[in-house]
């Protein structure tokens, strides 16, 4: 279902216009014409059934209604799955652009509950200085993926935190983990870690750290783990930093979600 | 584990040289030097211990060695997995050009074992008449893709093939699912599905088919079903393509490398 995710200045008035490319999208995309209904959520998640009263000069007027739990008009009508999704919040470090772009877009695919950038001993990437136009650039990034793939999980990105301040960051919310392909003595899978997660408390969100291109140091491992993070070791090559992000996204996902 | 690839001209021979992109990522990207050792393997995945005896203007001459199982010289050693790998076959519906590149390069780090590119009726993409250019262009994606990850699956791609033939290429070597976002009736989980595949013949191959940006025709996936292909749909949002395979091939892989 596709689902158009309006502007974060929306404040749930009854009229409204958009210009530029919110309105290329819902009139080149979506295809939208005078009079054409549409479902539309809010940063909060809530749905909004809208109608388009004018397209003027690369301008779209719209009138708008809380919906109920579902909206009235959906722009697509497969019967896919809706939900529930867990909990899942990744602690990526920063990779290069187009990198860090890619994994944001497919995790937000999947569902992803939050994504925390995090700057690593290995990260290339400097981040210092452009705090505004990183977070407008992944923005723009989770909002074209939700409104693709209609996930009903408003999917967030905070603002980067140094990889010393993951354990207070996540202050023991869940269970944790970090992926490293490397193996350690006594090493729980994956699918162990979730079993136990699941059997102590299986509504609470989990977490999961993965590298940046570089990996991470013996460092920065170490005190996570000693903060109560699992290292997890996959069964399958070393991967690179955006294929392990969706990988473990995907895998934790699915190991939860017949759970809830 | 770096390994580094073999152009497919090697024919075994105790001296041979290179040049070019191999002589510049033996020299630039895993920085080897004249006496330098390290790991290779051939077309057919058989391990080659090589030395550099010399570089000059740009060509590598090497000195290599049948390795036994595991090569002497590993470029570097990190305790990571290495296998038993399950056998995935992935029938991918083509996608544009860096699309697919990126389908074929994650797939492979992941360890898919074949990858039948495929011609759907939604593919947007027009494969006549540049069959040379195609094969070259994703063979290097491969190679690059085993280089990084050390993969021991030597993941190869075929020739394009017309959806139509797909359940006759199969020909029933096992269980084979066509991963498709809308839910039918007395449908299996992938994890239940491939329960049975593993209780029936633990160590059969599996077949996923997965939709171009398009998706698939109502009636491909009915002739995939009544060619006994098993609808697949994941508890999660409707993926793009590319999202769609790196997902399915992991999930099945570590539901299966579990049972090896």
């Amino acid at each position: 279902m596709r689902v158009y995710v309006l502007p974060a200045t929306f404040r749930g008035t009854e009229q409204f216009s958009v210009s530029g490319k919110d309105a290329h999208y819902l009139t080149r995309v979506l295809r939208m014409r005078e009079g054409s209904c549409f479902a539309a959520r809010d940063a909060t998640g809530t749905f909004w059934d809208l109608t388009i009263t004018a397209i003027d000069k690369g301008e779209c007027r719209i009138s708008c209604k809380l919906a109920g739990k579902e909206p009235a008009a959906v722009t697509d009508s497969l019967p896919s799955y809706r939900g529930p999704f867990p909990e899942i919040h990744l602690y990526q470090c920063l990779c290069k652009g187009k990198k860090m772009e890619q994994i944001i877009r497919q995790t937000t695919e999947l569902g992803v509950t939050r994504i925390i950038p995090v700057s690593s001993e290995y990260c290339v990437v400097d981040i210092s200085g452009k705090e505004e136009e990183r977070r407008n650039k992944y923005g723009a990034v989770v909002k074209e993926a939700l409104q693709q793939c209609g996930s009903s999980v408003m999917t967030t990105v905070a603002d980067p935190i140094d990889i010393s301040m993951i354990v207070s960051e996540w202050d023991n919310r869940g269970t944790a983990m970090v992926l490293h392909q490397v193996s350690v003595d006594n090493q729980m899978s994956l699918s162990e870690l979730l079993e136990n997660h699941v059997e102590a408390h299986p509504r609470a969100p989990i977490a999961l750290v993965v590298g940046s291109e570089g990996g991470f140091s013996e460092k920065e491992v170490d005190s996570l783990v000693a903060g109560g993070f699992f290292p997890v070791l996959l069964k399958t090559n070393i991967l690179r930093a955006e294929t392990a992000a969706v990988v473990s996204v995907a895998l934790a996902q699915q190991l939860l979600v017949s759970h809830l």
